[in-house]
């Protein structure tokens, strides 16, 4: 039913597609599972930044080739930069900074982005899931923040991941390092659904398709205004979403939709 | 076994009415899907007022009539102002920043609030359900924050929908606008519990008259520290709990209640 | 298969034992229902205070003799000073000030702590089990914050519940004072996992004896990130994390655990 156009190769380790107005992001690097090297890393964040320019896309899926979504970042890549004369200070700052850097550009997208897990997601590829604003897992998918067991905790995934799931269940992932299978991911948050194993893609480009569907300001505005809000006390959160509820009035998208509602028929929200 | 007695018609969209210590605020304007039209806006406020500075209630339920519990704001009313010099922006100003303030009120109210929610609850509708301390929803009751579907995303219906239920979800309900169900609206934390169809009313009474039997000092100096603390760092939230709960012990109703207690006894609250 | 070896008896109230590597404190007051009179939280203190310092303890764990938890606090101690001068403010504001900072003690531990709940925590009790960082908990256990029923509200224990469980069914425990059961308490997020009633402690020894495989460094340093970046903004917790991540890479355990990643063999952590 969708038709698919590559658009770019952005790196030989990330695939950009679009089917229709859901950009797809493929990790491609099955053979190092996926792992955020600094390319990959480098890639995903030039390709949100295109994506977030590019009008004609209203929702984004994140996906992976292989047994793995991601691996988390790559370790022996790190390694190497051990031998440097600072011991590999400053790689592992430029490694784990834009790493935090592209997570954060997710948060800040103006359109939603959907994880769609097959397979072991880990350390920072779980980090990953916990970012994206929605998340699909197959049926066989895990989830794990193992870098307890070998000497680096995932104090990077675990702000994303403990602004997902409940305080004890966060405590366990990351001090035990062990494995937790897809239902008990969307029992404590994680992830929003889980579908028959390999239909993950496909639950997620169901929720693009449906976000594509919405106007494309009310989105993102929406998604913003969520983001800050979030981080505010009670009272303050609700001067600030006040106003934004005010502006999206007064935004000709709220006007003909809510005209349509009235008048019982679709909306036309014209041209991104 | 509860007698019902009107207490007043605070406006032809809300009715009160006390079960004995429980004051019940019945949205009764079904033709309208119980919208939270300015006029019940105000009127809700004013209901949470008088019962703010009434020492008989102990607690309140809202529940509505009709098959919507409310659809949240009232469009063709917001729409009707478009033609206003400055384009509705006064009036919208107005309708948002009052609902905020009466959905406020709701927190900052002495007595707890308890939504008995059957049929549909929707944007400012699911704000109020999410507003309440405590929730109970009959089997068939249904949640959603469809802004998003008609150009005016539920900015403020999330400010409460996400400080009750967790992230993923949170955007998930506002970001594709759907209907929930009653036992999802359980699971995600938006309501405590799930009664029979018609017996939503019934299961917040039973909390209501719960709460009615504790000292009313105890209830509402608990309220307020709730909501404080929570918006502290853990060691600011121990020193002021420390300090509340020590006032707390040289009140009377803790010496009578503790002694009773120590005693094998029944606590005579006295007079409220 | 472990080993138990008595460390000392820090009060009648309390003992200690070390299992290899993790600490258990029993709680040994049965008759007082293991209430946390001022000796016996001072007696945790100074417990925590020692396997702090105490290089060989990799993971505590908290348990209790009787058909109790705990019941919280001592109210025949508390009320015995309501004849004190000042009707015993003095000694309320120690026994809950001693009693806040105990708890914050158990986070502040670099060793994560784990409680072994068969039986009721009630009040303080639970306040207990939500400060650890993991519990488990026998499935005829049973939680509650009854002090509404006794005109002295959970104020200090709902600092850690609500920091535990989704916002409604912290205020339903608190305003109800009812008890829930081990299941619904897991199915909330205030204790991990439920297992076989009298099972609580061999679950509970079994996380740490998982936590105690994993370096120390690694473990204390995670722990206190995660308590620090939880309080943070998301921006500040990603810069403060990326800083704890890079200087963990420059640890020699994070050098030995990965390079033994790599080469597919088991780490050598060293001496603690």
């Amino acid at each position: 039913m969708s038709t698919s156009s590559p658009v770019a190769d952005l790196a030989s380790t990330l695939r950009r597609r679009n089917e229709g107005p859901v950009a797809v992001l493929t990790l491609c690097d099955a053979k190092r599972r996926n792992a955020l090297s600094l390319a990959t890393i480098a890639a995903l964040h030039v390709a949100l930044d295109d994506i977030a320019a590019d009008a004609g896309i209203r929702a984004v899926v994140i996906e992976a080739e292989g047994p793995a979504f991601s691996a988390g970042h790559d370790l022996k890549e790190l390694t190497a930069h051990r031998g440097d004369d600072d011991g590999g200070r400053a790689y592992f700052t430029k490694t784990f900074g834009n790493c935090a850097a592209m997570m954060q550009a997710i948060t800040a997208l103006p359109q939603p982005v959907i994880a769609a897990v097959e397979g072991v997601a880990t350390a920072a590829g779980c980090q990953l899931v916990a970012a994206c604003d929605l998340a699909v897992a197959g049926e066989d998918a895990q989830f794990a923040t193992p870098g307890v067991n070998i000497g680096l905790f995932c104090s990077t995934p675990m702000v994303a991941l403990s602004r997902n799931v409940p305080r004890k269940h966060a405590m366990e992932l990351l001090l035990t390092g062990e494995l937790t299978g897809a239902q008990e991911a969307a029992r404590i948050g994680l992830v929003n659904r889980v579908v028959a194993r390999g239909q993950a893609l496909a639950g997620a480009l169901d929720f693009g398709r449906k976000i594509a569907a919405k106007p494309a300001s009310t989105v993102s505005l929406g998604k913003r205004a969520f983001v800050r809000q979030l981080e505010m006390p009670l009272a303050e959160a609700y001067a600030f979403t006040t106003r934004v509820i005010v502006e999206n009035m007064l935004h000709p998208d709220a006007a003909e939709g809510i005209c349509a509602f009235i008048e019982k028929r679709a909306p036309n929200w014209g041209k991104p």
